[in-house]
């Protein structure tokens, strides 16, 4: 970009489609330059208004919002902004947004779709050989100096022969799969239903399934229905070599029960890259070697975040423009909603940019 | 087992067949008891007199020696031994026995064949994603309260689309690029020579290797040709972006360039299961999040080591019955010295403990 007159910059900036933030998803802090060429992003956090008034006073004007995770999309947020027409969410999970309410105000929604399934899965995979071979453990091992004063460091475990239990087979959960098939994990899964195409056995009960298994990766939606799906009975059916990873959503573990049973031994580890109440992490656990965590960063490389901006950039291109979005979430006939790829071959066509993630999508060289 | 006279006991081991240690081999110490039932082992390091002395008191008697990594095996030690028929070795790798020496002496060499390679290959994995992802940094990052009072967490890389060379195809070679293959990696390797089976692309030159990846993971032997063969002009040829990943031996690294690399980033990071000169390990990388370090443990895993039992008892039992070992080292036309799998299929059947062996190399569940 070259040197614009101040004034020439901001009659440009106005004359830009409005999109709302309530905080900067970190999507935003990396590409703001480049976003704030194409849109006008309004930003509660740099005015002295209270949000809500600061909501009142831009509610004509907002048309499309961009929100990111942990921030609850509530009804009485919605209510401020009775034009609001788009909301992008800069992360996969929807539990922040208020679906049904949104479908009642005819607000679409689209999401990250699957675009951070392969690093979500790359991070299962990661704390799960973390956990069974003592990587981080290790390394700090070595790095205090203690290889040369105590020797010999204890046994982990193999990975291949492993029963692994994958939790939610959507397009993370499939991923993790697969590549775990590879190490010679066995693999089986519970999900909300049996999928046609997934040949792995399928146990509709979760506890049933922690019972045939060593290891449970947790890769689902936090719904209602899943939310403290993990309680103590099923740690207690996993068992005390039992391992469990999580990538999905905190809430999905009873945490306070999985520290229960992390101090008493009742299972053998976790890998948690998420938690309940975030970025609050349970202390118990620090000083836990059998435990790795990761603060919520399983989508968190520079490869995700630029297909993310593509993403962003491109479905509110396509509301603005009335054309179709590239992700929207819809509601399926059981009433459950998810992510559906609508358009992304006519995205790809007007959008020269989007050519990198479609090296990754469909173009794969081995 | 029951209890035992204790002169019932010296004398069932006064008429076992002797096997000399020179130090404890680590499965030596979790299956000593089981060991002892079968062989008398003979301790140096249990005994007043200096080595040199207690090899030529038990020279008459030493048949057979089991010998670990790390000690090497010179022409001094083996002149002790003119009785020495075979040698044991708990390893993979076959640098520290002279091999030229035991075939003028006619001594049989076995070493633990490929029943490591898995885990080692895990290991491989798990320090690549550990490094891109930066899996343990984070997990000192939430475990030392950070999360809470910096926020966000650096961003990592993408594994998938990443050119990966690995350096040596041999079974711990294969197998890692067979995986990072399912992770959506571009294999490309280095070996001594092409391997017809393997479709990879072939680099018979390391350093155009390296100038054509972003991640390269040593899997080779240390042999002189290899010795110190990733040096500061390979390590400019993979370039700033670059990681690399080492499960085989420390010495295939120049480790001074590589700390003096790291230390200017001239490459991007490292994950390091060996060292030159081990438990010594350079200091300068203590404090280096982009490098990760685990104290020569790939191979040591609760069911490599029950597997490692079962090979040693089974070649050792062998050895002393006149029947053709299960590992073998062997010379190749190109006088190559390299491990065969010789009599599995007898072992298993002369051999019933080792059917956990067997379901792992053969049964493969998925």
């Amino acid at each position: 970009m070259g040197k614009h007159d101040p004034s020439q910059k901001e009659k440009i900036a106005d004359d830009l489609p409005s999109v709302l933030l309530l905080r900067q998803p970190f999507v935003f802090k990396v590409y703001e330059r480049q976003f704030s060429e194409k849109f006008r992003f309004l930003k509660p956090w740099e005015s002295s208004l209270p949000l809500h008034q600061f909501l009142s006073t831009h509610a004509a004007s907002v048309q499309a919002a961009f929100f990111s995770a942990g921030r609850p999309i509530t009804t009485d947020i919605l209510q401020n902004l009775p034009e609001l027409r788009f909301i992008m969410t800069s992360s996969a999970g929807l539990d922040h947004i208020d679906l049904n309410e949104c479908k009642r105000r005819g607000i679409k929604v689209a999401n990250a779709g699957s675009i951070f399934s392969e690093d979500v899965a790359d991070t299962a995979v990661g704390l799960l050989i973390d956990v069974l071979r003592r990587v981080s453990a290790a390394n700090w091992f070595v790095k205090a100096g203690l290889w040369q004063q105590k020797g010999d460091y204890p046994l982990g475990h193999k990975l291949g022969g492993k029963r692994v239990g994958v939790v939610g087979m959507g397009s993370i959960g499939l991923n993790v799969a697969k590549k775990l098939n590879t190490f010679g994990c066995i693999i089986s899964y519970n999900s909300r239903k049996k999928k046609p195409h997934v040949t792995f056995p399928f146990y509709p009960n979760i506890q049933e399934l922690a019972a045939n298994c060593e290891i449970i990766i947790i890769c689902c939606a936090l719904m209602d229905q899943t939310r403290h799906m993990i309680d103590k009975n099923v740690m207690m059916a996993l068992g005390k070599e039992g391992i469990i990873v999580n990538v999905a959503r905190g809430a999905i573990i009873n945490e306070k029960e999985l520290v229960q049973c992390l101090l008493k031994g009742e299972i053998a580890g976790a890998g948690l890259d998420v938690f309940e109440n975030e970025p609050n992490v349970p202390e118990e656990l620090f000083h836990l070697d059998n435990v790795v965590m990761t603060p919520h960063n399983a989508v968190m490389t520079e490869e995700s975040m630029n297909n993310l901006y593509e993403i962003v950039i491109g479905n509110l291109e396509a509301f603005f423009s009335n054309k179709p979005l590239i992700f929207e979430v819809v509601q399926d006939s059981g009433e459950h909603f998810g992510s559906k790829f609508l358009e992304i071959e006519s995205w790809f066509q007007r959008c020269s940019s989007a050519f990198r993630y479609r090296d990754l999508v469909y173009d794969k060289k081995q």
